[in-house]
């Protein structure tokens, strides 16, 4: 442990250095940084992570991140209603929706089942999809979380959860990606890539 | 510009992504992170850097950051009072505090000089040296500032202000770091280190 010339620094520093990715080097960067800056600007930081932190609130149907009781996704009239798109966090959702391709709603799980996180299915909002599918008029859930084990274990949960509720279950396309080489492609995604081959006309309209 | 389904989280990213080295992604990262913490923990980062920057306080001697009006350094009555280590910021004063290898003072520029980022000579405490120097009985001062064009330019720029007060002028040495292979140092480095080699004895105690 360093031995910062100020205890009022030394707090910054640690409280900077539990933000994810930054060490205790780059939190002492960032404190030397707002010390330059006018306490004003300082406090336009602290008062948004605080303000942030008591007021924001989830979306009571597909739990996004909300300003509202309902999220401007859900209450949008133009959406498809009878579509969910499952995805791990609000940040698959920002990037689903910059793609412009989905029109349905989404629903997020806060996460994904992963033992070695300690992250369980209770800790998910994986019931709250299940009661969603028993009131709402579902016809699809598209599964778009991450392809890693604990990305497949959580399809393979939510699949067992859905079983029999006559819901059509699709997952996004794996594949090689736009620009890719096939030379530099692993062999699992170059793999599913030909045993998912799809009609060439098809692909045209990406 | 994303997208955020809240103007809350919004305001958090912006604030957040104004910090050194972080993006926009990695400020997003950081206002999710701060989501799942308790609003306590959220509380205490921004009450730390709030607090720090209305609180801090510089040493009206070395202009450290310091709890006190002068800080442990200058307060300390071990320390040789004579010398002054001239640094650029205070990440140097705890560098060089880690090494144990000096017992004199500090004097904290608070930048160095930098036409291209607009920091004159004016912006630093070069006057307030100027001042100490004349007031204090100095001995010797060591130019510790980084082994660049700007650092070169404030030291040749302090040198030129202490002119004829009779206080002996040092410079940290340059030369191989410990541990490097010469096949590996750049010509500057190498040939400044042959220019400034020293007696074998002397070298043995670094």
């Amino acid at each position: 442990m360093e031995q910062y010339p100020s205890k009022l620094l030394e707090s910054a520093v640690n409280e900077l250095s539990k933000l994810p990715g930054i060490g205790r080097k780059s939190a002492l960067r960032m404190a030397l940084h707002l010390l330059k800056k006018h306490p004003e600007e300082v406090e336009a930081l602290a008062g948004s992570i605080s303000m942030m932190a008591k007021e924001i609130k989830f979306c009571s149907e597909c739990h996004c991140i909300s300003d509202e009781e309902i999220c401007h996704i859900c209450s949008n009239p133009k959406r498809v209603r009878d579509i969910l798109c499952v995805v791990e966090d609000i940040r698959d959702v920002i990037a689903i929706e910059k793609t412009g391709q989905f029109i349905g709603l989404y629903h997020v799980l806060g996460g994904i089942i992963s033992p070695m996180e300690g992250i369980a299915p209770a800790d998910l909002t994986i019931e709250s999809l299940v009661t969603r599918c028993g009131t709402s008029q579902i016809r699809e859930i598209i599964l778009a979380l991450p392809a890693t084990i604990e990305g497949d274990t959580t399809n393979y949960y939510i699949s067992k959860k859905l079983d029999g509720k006559g819901i059509a279950l699709t997952i996004i396309a794996r594949g090689i990606s736009f620009g890719d080489d096939l030379e530099y492609t692993d062999e699992v995604t170059l793999g599913r890539s030909i045993l998912n081959r799809q009609p060439y006309a098809h692909s045209l309209h990406p």
